[in-house]
């Protein structure tokens, strides 16, 4: 991030001599494109971020992309929300999106003023995707006279960390061609993939465009971010969203609604850029960075493996792998004193587990109600994102507290 | 925005020494606080930030601010949208905005499906706003089976540049308790004020904190910006909105409102803690700012007195002078085969004659069509931003287009 220091102040350029070449030559170039950090940007996006954002995906799918279909936003949740605020204009129209999900999903339907018309994910396989679940939900929603406009996938799974296989997708696509639904890939764990010989990350975009002409009807829009991935830079707010087969007057609508809150931060512009076009061979950081990244990737899945084999010899926990993303969801099977316990207090049984290993540990665990999930189960969800050396500790202290916890309530 | 560079860069703190002592100071502080300019922060904002902009808030007006009432925002369009999208909930819902008015506005009240209810500003007397106007409005609105739900205020003015008196403003405190209505003040200008001491600026908050007890039923909603000022760091999305008066149930829903985009841009945030918290008497840095606050707001006030002199002395164009903000809204009387020949393009005739302009001169003014304008009536909207030593080149250009398009269509 030491282009974004350096945007911010252009007179380092020539006082400070603690940049490497690389990437004093990339502030020069983006400081002469986009003027200041300080003023407004286009709308849609500064036009040399989007152009490297399209050559990224060209390179990443081998189709290619356009500049003027990608959408620069304040993190993806804002472009989510934007997308559903487009599709949703009547209380019957749905969105089908996955249980368990990541609950921007939800909120943002319910605020938009639609029905959100779930699909599960099936745990007893690796939280896999198929289409018999699919044409299930949509059966049901039809039924009550849902409107369905649009298939919303998070691929690679948050909370649940699966990664689709090419064949699922391919089923999916036709799924939406037949249903005439708009597919919404949220892929914002593109590069947090873990097994990837054995489970790699396909784009959307690259199933879709492989499928050939008969399914250029299906209308696709796919989200990234910089604030997953191994950068990590949330607070910046930066995404995108790339819209394919989507007609012009559509994307007119989107530009007039991005225009209404004028620009996407200018600094998670930057930082989208750096993303996308990251140091190359040769380059005076492409050393460091690709240190810097094999570090943070390979740690990342030690800790997720580590996780995983410490939620499977804790009692009653039972905890599919990540393939992908940040998170592990294991399974829990709570003692019926637990259960009878949060009711009494008036939670939800996995809320009252997570309070109580909250207030024993200063563990956040986020509860399986909070994403959904098969009625009768209990889950939650755990980052592996403490820091590698702290992790010991903080599975002995979780592994202590379950053992009290079931002890107690046996 | 020095502190913005070190906060990127943290090691340039021990490194460089071409900061100010204050700035360096001011940076390892907000560092102590945030952490890292890359992570989530609060949804509501930076605790320390909050805290500041409370300060500001207490200095400003003499009553004290509630940091927990306070949601900071990526911009001020952020928070409108937020709280517009709070109030309206059916179709008949409606908020009385006035005419002209900057067009987030009505395009956030289409977005949420409810109602613009217009009041006019009285141009005959700098862009007024009277009690009567406020009450006609209401009633119309009424007839119509609107529910009214807030009064949005934009003081100073956008596109007018009015400053509103002591005496009006509590008018229309009495009007929003009156009507239960909530009183929703767009402040963005506040620190554009070029008549101190004939039309000074007056904080909502303050002229209802002052009206005693009697008024503790009005809601107030504020929002301010450093998108706007002397600053004018848009590109950076940070911004602010107060609530006084609120429930906490209310808050609550904006806090939930507000977790679901995350969190507001983190640099954003650090810019709004430079703008409610500038370098003091004995800093290091408080000369220069001064001086370059100075320079700008004396420059700002001359641009804009030039440019009215000009539009009063181009024929059929009649200009009110701006006491706050940055614009200028001349009124102009179109000959009619001028009005003629746009109605054969399809153009409402201002923006025909604005399109004409950008393409004869390359200046851009915007049509007073779209910020709404009496029937009949025809204005533009123009900035007095392009620097000061372009100005006189502007001004010509802009007199020698009008003198020609005049002729041409008389």
């Amino acid at each position: 991030m030491n282009v974004a220091s350096l945007i911010e102040y252009p007179e380092l350029l020539n006082s400070y001599d603690g940049f490497p070449k690389d990437v004093v030559q990339r502030a020069k170039e983006l400081l002469a494109e986009i003027g200041s950090i300080g003023a407004y940007t286009h709308s849609q996006g500064i036009p040399i971020v989007r152009k490297r954002i399209a050559q990224f995906i060209n390179g990443r799918d081998g189709f290619p992309a356009d500049p003027d279909s990608i959408f620069c936003t304040a993190g993806a949740s804002e472009g989510v929300k934007r997308v559903l605020d487009l599709l949703i204009s009547k209380e019957s129209d749905g969105i089908m999106i996955p249980i368990p999900q990541y609950p921007l999903y939800t909120a943002s339907i319910t605020l938009c003023g639609g029905r959100a018309v779930p699909y599960y994910l099936d745990e007893s396989s690796n939280w896999d995707l198929t289409e018999r679940e699919l044409e299930k939900s949509l059966k049901n929603a039809l039924e009550q006279n849902t409107d369905v406009k649009a298939l919303c996938i998070i691929n690679p799974g948050n909370p649940t960390g699966q990664c689709l296989s090419e064949s699922t997708m391919k089923s999916i696509v036709k799924f939406c061609r037949d249903n005439k639904l708009v597919l919404l890939a949220d892929e914002v764990y593109q590069a947090n993939i873990y097994r990837p010989s054995e489970y790699p990350f396909h784009s959307f975009k690259k199933i879709l465009k492989s499928m050939g002409a008969a399914y250029e009807s299906v209308q696709l829009i796919s989200f990234h971010s910089i604030s997953k991935g191994l950068i990590g830079e949330c607070g910046r707010r930066g995404g995108y969203f790339e819209c394919a087969n989507v007609n012009q007057d559509v994307k007119d609508l989107l530009y007039k609604m991005a225009s209404v809150s004028l620009c996407p931060p200018a600094q998670g512009q930057v930082a989208l850029e750096l993303m996308v076009n990251p140091p190359k061979p040769g380059d005076a950081s492409f050393e460091l960075f690709q240190k810097e990244q094999s570090d943070i990737y390979e740690s990342l899945k030690r800790r997720s493996q580590k996780l995983q084999g410490a939620f499977n010899e804790m009692e009653g926990v039972c905890c599919n792998p990540a393939f992908g993303a940040m998170y592990l969801f294991p399974k829990i099977t709570l003692p019926e004193t637990a259960i009878q316990k949060a009711k009494e207090l008036n939670y939800p049984p996995d809320e009252f587990y997570c309070l109580e290993l909250l207030e024993n540990t200063g563990v956040s665990f986020v509860p399986g109600s909070g994403f959904g999930q098969q009625p009768g189960t209990f889950h939650f969800r755990s980052t592996f994102l403490p820091p590698e050396e702290t992790m010991d500790t903080f599975i002995k202290n979780i592994k202590e507290f379950h053992v009290e916890f079931m002890a107690k309530y046996k």
